[in-house]
């Protein structure tokens, strides 16, 4: 029996081990998608104790404390600092098979030096453990990216962002880790959204435009995308419940956008049309740029409308949702790449029965402007386990080709989650190790780390054109 | 190599030897699904051959006598039992990877003590064998139910059912396996069905009501519900294509039901608002009684006509049907949550793509009411098998608590698919020793033990409250 | 560690490699669905060199490519075919875990006793290698063939195709490997493709009629399979987005047929009810003939339109579509079985979501008049991959029965793809294997190696009635 996470943890094979070991490992991590917030860097939080580290904000552990019974007290509520903690110990040891279970043990780990489990019965005393961990100057935001050998952030912005907190980064000689925006504007999409009005006002503000129509719309966002790329803004990122492809006329979509203004009715097509036409537009302009285009589908939010008025949005009542299959992607991308306008794309899809087809539509559009230009992004969220990343990594390897793929990515609101990188680093190592052992492919050294370290970093690297 | 079926069968590894012989194997038997037709029961049927006992009412068995070319005259036709049991025997060869390889060999293992292979060479002999095995007296219904360890066994019953069998079970001091009634009111939602007028009379009589509304029908379902409710019922069940979400209002549901009662044709849309109205209302009964209610869906029913006319239903010609994407599933339990009637629901649907969206489904509607509120019920039907399990068991345990779990159920009409439990306990015991020894999960012995003994006992015993 | 791809590839233990070079290895091969160029078997083609045997015509390899961002030039471009080559190996290097890897390395061992691997490093060295085999008199197509083993192929053929190279091929005392037409009679459905007129116009002519009806069409058809029936076609082949089934009346579909003449417009419905009217024609009069149906159906073709118009189709630009969910298959295959006319049927689909439901819909159909009526087909195109066949296979195997399945067929254009079936062959013996090893299934001597050998080669042999 291998010991619980030694240092061989997911690594079943010599090579797998050996790869890992000397390759994987000591690569830098370059988190090209999270939801750090770069206020909190600026500011060098750091965390009064545990439960403010880990549970203050990450709906992943809340919905296995409810899973588990937990009163909501014990989960956002007001209950004391420790016995969330105690209720938390208590529901992770039910977690058998679960990423959770990994993670945090990963992180009790790496940033606190803790190597044992963390049950109901040792909850107190790693509770003790951790706080008094926490204390030390090296526990702050910053230091825990520095020791995680992390050398680029990109947060997840919207347009009307000031970036100021990037701008005070990047000014501070203290901290050399670059941190950039993401541009991620679906609020400028929620044409349904009471609030939709107030935000044109706000995008028109920072961009000095009174929008009026699709057009001044698209202006606006272009002004500030101008603005992202000077703050070194290199990815856009988009979240849709699916991506549709209704094409319109330039006028028709005039004609929705001012029903919008006028808060008329519109009806479920025009909302798809609208749709349509503005990422359209902006596919076009990350082209222009240079930029990658993230496109996140899938998901149904806001699954329990009680809790959403208690608790508000990304709370954990989202859920895998399929509203179409994904045929209009394919059209989608086609349209953009009829006049060569056809940007970097990482698609990822919150279905994971989505992968087979997304590997062979990501091998269509493919060609010469960037090698892997159309990506398969790594298992999102609720396939961010074991099993869905190694599904997700064969499957792409079976389509297509592994060795250019970009990797890992955070997607964390939290400091101490760059442990999924070596979680993935282990999975991608003992895959590739293990294909190897088999005498699935050949032992060649020289080929296998340079495809490790690829994966690792230097593919996203060169992809976004990052400087580090 | 392995020899066929040993004690260690599918326990590939120490750790799971010892967790299935040391906790699982002695767990006694909740059967808190199962279609055991209770008149057999209290008669204590007796088996006048093998084929009687495996074959008379085994779709499953008839579907791959069907698979092999032959003739229906041996599968449901009156050729004589044990040239039946040839053919059956003759195929049963070539189901290599089939659960049915596996549950009939461990059947006449546990069952008959007969520990050789099945095959056409030795079908003669096997047929001899187990007929002079069935002429003893521990052979009949009741005897093979203890034999097996069962606690409690839980039937299928439709709301106009007397249970006078229940009643004679109950009062018999012989018998000391309780055996409940489970509400299964599917004929009050088959409105399309000719016969639906004559259920409603049966269901106005055994409620001594006059059904002329959707109110009275949901009084008399309501009364019913008391009567089941003293009978010791915890457990409701439904069967959908789907798990629609169409409301409407109260007078459009009775205008329906008028419509239903006048036999004037109906549209799809209207059938779904009924669907949706009933169960709604349903659903706040069992949350009022604190029973929990089973969810079945993804089934296309009788898809071979000719077949149907001729065999009736259930008679081996169902598939796995897609009607609709589960979006409205969570639309459905988000009504009830909304004003904190959800009852306990368990799900299952029989399209294993299902599984992930289930699980993060089920995530977003659990609280402190109950400890695993919501269930993503065992792989079901065409999914029973060996992948399909170790399937659902890591894909529960990638988004939720696998140590919450309420385990295994039967399913079947026979007195002998108890083994099915064994099945599923070995790959339970197989999938969690394996994580243990590859480093995975800690081998601390307390917390395994009581997991894997909740999952195959306890945590059904406390979700549905039986007292046994 | 195993060393890459030895005698043991993809055979992970003793009764593997048993059953895999006692049984398997030495099968002929029947090739009973290829794209193979009848004109080139008659004209017993050689190859200039290897990027002409390798690259010429396979969108595979040209997708790689692309996803490495090599530019179009070097892959169907003017590019010199050696630098083509040292593209593809620079490629290739990338493809860890992607079927194309093994392909590549199986052919070089098995057709040019090339043991090494192909790398950027090698490339050249290969090349040169490579070429100078080529020059040898059994290298041309003819010999391929028969050094492969292969025993009878059937090709894939248009209903007006005169099938005059079938007749030389048949008439040649010099090549003993039969080769028979396929009846594929996609054109006859593409009612919206422009150049539908002129394909009635040269159906017409090749069977002597003038269509001027759906009727016509029928009998021109029915003529046309007449003639595919004398020269030995046994098989038909069907491609679809999806099996609809939207029944019309015989009125209707002359109606539409009309339309059709007259260039009018037509609606969706129309062309789904026309599509259901000639498959269910065709379904019948198969069944007359004792043909097989093959229905392919899943796939979203010529994505990219802008290398549509550049390359024309069938030049790597399809991918994996979903239509609508597969409940219309099942209803189509009734209305044949419903008058007895269901022929035997084989249904592939691209999307390996679709495995579960498949297996479960063909469980309903079988019957009397065919041992496995109703198949699963191989793992098709972009499912035929490592993961995908083994899938495929556990999934047949769960839900019907393994020891039926006709097996490994080859669906390709090129001369030297028939190590697929080694492929394929060394999947499945370590399938079985591994499940006997487990002590899942009986180290049965004679059973195992019968339904080895019937899955490699008899069943297929048996359930096409070919004469070898």
């Amino acid at each position: 029996m291998k010991p619980f996470m030694d240092e061989d943890f997911l690594l079943s094979n010599e090579t797998s081990a050996r790869l890992y070991h000397n390759y994987a490992k000591s690569m830098p991590i370059l988190d090209y998608h999270c939801h750090l917030n770069p206020r909190e860097i600026a500011k060098d939080r750091h965390f009064e104790n545990i439960t403010r580290l880990w549970l203050e904000g990450d709906h992943y552990k809340w919905r296995l404390l409810r899973a588990n019974g937990i009163d909501e007290e014990y989960i956002t509520g007001d209950a004391d600092d420790k016995e969330k903690f105690l209720k938390w110990a208590e529901t992770l040891e039910k977690a058998i098979g679960n990423p959770l279970y990994h993670w945090s043990h990963l992180e009790l780990k790496r940033y606190f030096g803790y190597d044992g489990i963390l049950s109901s019965k040792t909850a107190s005393y790693v509770w003790d453990f951790c706080n008094e961990i926490l204390k030390e100057p090296d526990m702050s935001a910053r230091s825990l990216i520095k020791n995680s050998n992390v050398s680029l952030i990109c947060t997840t912005d919207d347009p009307i962002d000031s970036l100021k907190w990037h701008e005070e980064l990047n000014a501070d000689s203290n901290f050399d880790v670059t941190v950039l925006p993401t541009w991620r504007p679906d609020r400028a999409f929620q044409i349904t959204n009471p609030a939709y009005g107030d935000y044109l006002l706000s995008l028109g503000e920072s961009s000095h435009l009174k929008i009026t129509s699709f057009q001044t719309l698209c202006l606006a966002l272009k002004r500030r995308m101008g603005f992202f790329q000077e703050m070194g803004c290199r990815i856009s990122d988009h979240s849709f419940s699916y991506i549709a492809y209704h094409p319109c006329t330039a006028d028709d979509v005039e004609a929705i956008f001012l029903k919008i203004l006028d808060e008329r009715p519109i009806t479920e097509e025009e909302i798809l049309q609208f749709q349509t036409a503005l990422l359209n537009f902006l596919g076009r302009q990350y082209h222009k740029l240079g930029w990658a285009m993230q496109l996140h589908y899938g998901v149904k939010r806001n699954n329990h409308e009680k809790q959403l008025k208690r608790l508000g949005p990304d709370t954990g009542f989202d859920s895998i949702g399929v509203t179409a299959p994904l045929n209009e992607l394919a059209d989608f991308l086609n349209v953009l790449a009829l006049t060569n306008e056809l940007p970097k794309t990482v698609i990822y899809s919150l279905n994971p029965n989505d992968n087979a087809a997304i590997d062979t539509i990501i091998g269509c559009f493919q060609d010469e402007s960037a090698i892997g230009k159309i990506q398969h992004g790594s298992a999102w969220w609720f396939n961010d386990h074991y099993e869905g990343m190694r599904e997700h990594l064969t499957s792409l390897a079976s389509n297509g080709l592994l060795g250019n793929f970009i990797g890992m990515l955070t997607d964390s609101r939290s400091f101490v989650s760059y442990t999924r990188h070596e979680y993935f680093r282990r999975i991608l190592c003992d895959l590739v190790g293990t294909w190897v052992e088999k005498g699935q492919y050949p032992d060649d050294h020289e080929i296998l780390s340079k495809m490790i370290t690829d994966i690792c970093y230097h593919n996203a690297l060169k992809y976004f054109r990052f400087s580090v």
